[in-house]
């Protein structure tokens, strides 16, 4: 499959930011054309450790491409940078090992 | 499903460091006790995106924990560092949004 992954650091206001992601944001991710799978992780770790990893899934590049010229992702990417918290971004196919 | 990522940061020497990943480092993670699937990613994206994304998954948070004290993960972990590339793990469950 090719994935989406999206990496929040801390927010400054946790309870601000989890009451937007999980009220507004997550109903946004799940409305995007073609969205497969859609995951997300409160990860524990060292340094560098994401507060958030949510993890957007098609089934393969062409769909992921489909859709990234969307009113719906657009919409979606423009709501992300009002949750309070700096984020990155980064995309590829994830192949199985075992 | 519980996960543990591993996030490699650019080699120096990409081709050894693949060398030694895909002749050595695979076949080690594959014996880890309990392991119900392990997946890799070359990604795209900007600035902090990692080189390579691997992600080791189980069951549950149980079996992660019951492979931790395994000969097995030790000596995964401990080849891990002579891959010749810096990085950083996390771990957590992984929960289905859609």
């Amino acid at each position: 499959m090719y994935r989406l992954t999206v990496e929040y650091d801390a927010p400054a206001d946790v309870a601000a930011f989890e009451t937007r992601y999980t009220d507004e944001h997550v109903a946004l991710v799940q409305q995007i054309p073609g969205l497969a799978r859609f995951t997300l992780s409160h990860p524990k770790g060292g340094d560098g450790t994401p507060y958030l990893v949510a993890e957007l899934w098609w089934d393969d590049e062409a769909a992921f491409k489909a859709s990234a010229g969307t009113p719906e992702r657009a919409a979606t990417a423009e709501h992300a940078q009002g949750c309070g918290a700096t984020y990155r971004t980064f995309h590829g196919e994830v192949d199985d090992r075992l």
